[in-house]
């Protein structure tokens, strides 16, 4: 290597890599640039300047252009976003649903603009491959999220299904309102009432559904009064007490 | 009129029409396609046959011919599923917002293969129009579920409009569930669960947020036994009676 080009800046240009190496590091540049960014907005030109490659060469291993790219970084984001998920069984199920919770709005924070143009609809580069994408990442998230209902394994019944696929399309809108909302509240108090809103809507499931109520009663004990159920919980006394009307007088 | 022509069946496609008149025929005739068929497998000359027209008259009205007539007829619909949000603000609000959702279920019902394929994303004919129209229909719902909230008129704190729209969300991902599963639990089933989950949501935002506990100290008193809230409340009972270990000795 000469001393001049050693000091040019964007050598890497030149650096020789394997393929597998090469397809990571343009698929990178398309994340971050998809990330924050509409899609319609990146241009496979901005695709090769932020990883100092030429055109030709982006083409080369994405001969679909714009859209080969746009799906083969949304799958890696999707791959990105269900290791997000995994979370050790062990330990109150509410503070687990804290952590994954945090690790997912960290994500949703890191790709704010991509996030929100392909969960909006309407998007240039969505097709049925980007929805079926995004499906799968919602397949995984229920399936997490029934691991730690206890329900592994075990075929869960229709409602515990629809109640875990509902918050997750809960959890999904709240956090495309507060990307609008300029990202307010702060990340750990949209944590903590989503955490809530679970804990209330198995409650209200549990109320009317058999399976929901084992898996109630059987989450409870291992859940602890200074952990996520227990604040709530403690906060919920004086809401029931204006109810006290519509209990039958005991 | 000849007896001949008085017996023929399908002279409509005949007889004069007013611009307006025809226009809203073949809209007519653009829904019910639409309502249960992907946008994509809808031809015009369809279109044409279920109103008893030519092709060429469907053009002359929508010469932007597939798209137009589906946005036409989409913009129809979003008007028709408004109206069925209205709901004069008496009683209990519990009551009302089962009364909505009755009405918003049977229009899902009545419109499942249009409503699933609109809402799911990757369908040919989603634009920023289409997807503008659907965002009107949430915002109508949600300045309707704020009146009954008491709060019309008053600009609603971020937390309360964050939740009122969260909800919305969970109705239409539940709906869409609901269609996949065969339109199974019935629709009077499904209606209650999405009340008790609109009755938690209050309880746990109240739990955190000031604006909602006043709304729901406000709410409460209108409240019966024997209505949606009692009955959850009453349910409620032994499922927290399980969690006494989460609250502080008393």
């Amino acid at each position: 290597m000469t001393p001049a080009a050693a000091s040019a800046p964007p050598a890497r240009a030149y650096r020789r890599l394997g393929v597998e190496e090469r397809r990571a590091q343009l698929l990178g540049a398309a994340l971050t640039l998809f990330a924050h960014r509409a899609p319609d907005e990146v241009s496979l030109d901005e695709v090769a300047t932020v990883a100092g490659v030429s055109r030709p060469l982006v083409y080369r291993y994405f001969p679909g252009g714009r859209q080969q790219l746009y799906e083969a970084a949304l799958r890696s984001a999707a791959e990105q976003l269900i290791l997000c998920f995994g979370e050790p069984p062990v330990g109150p199920p509410t503070e687990r649903v804290t952590r994954v919770l945090d690790r997912y709005l960290a994500f949703v924070d890191e790709h704010d603009t991509g996030f929100s143009a392909l969960l909006r609809g309407g998007c240039v580069v969505e097709t049925s491959r980007t929805s079926a994408i995004v499906d799968e990442v919602r397949r995984a998230a229920a399936e997490q999220i029934l691991l730690h209902l206890g329900r592994e394994g075990a075929a869960p019944g229709p409602r515990l299904r629809m109640m875990v696929r509902t918050w997750i399309a809960a959890v999904e809108a709240a956090s495309l309102i507060w990307l609008d909302e300029g990202k307010r509240p702060d990340a750990a108090e949209l944590r903590d009432w989503l955490v809530d809103q679970l804990i209330v809507l198995l409650a209200a499931t549990a109320a009317t559904d058999r399976e929901t109520a084992s898996v109630v009663a059987a989450l409870l004990p291992l859940e602890t009064a200074g952990g996520p159920a227990g604040r709530l919980a403690q906060r919920l006394v004086p809401v029931l007490g204006e109810a006290a009307h519509l209990l039958p007088e005991s």
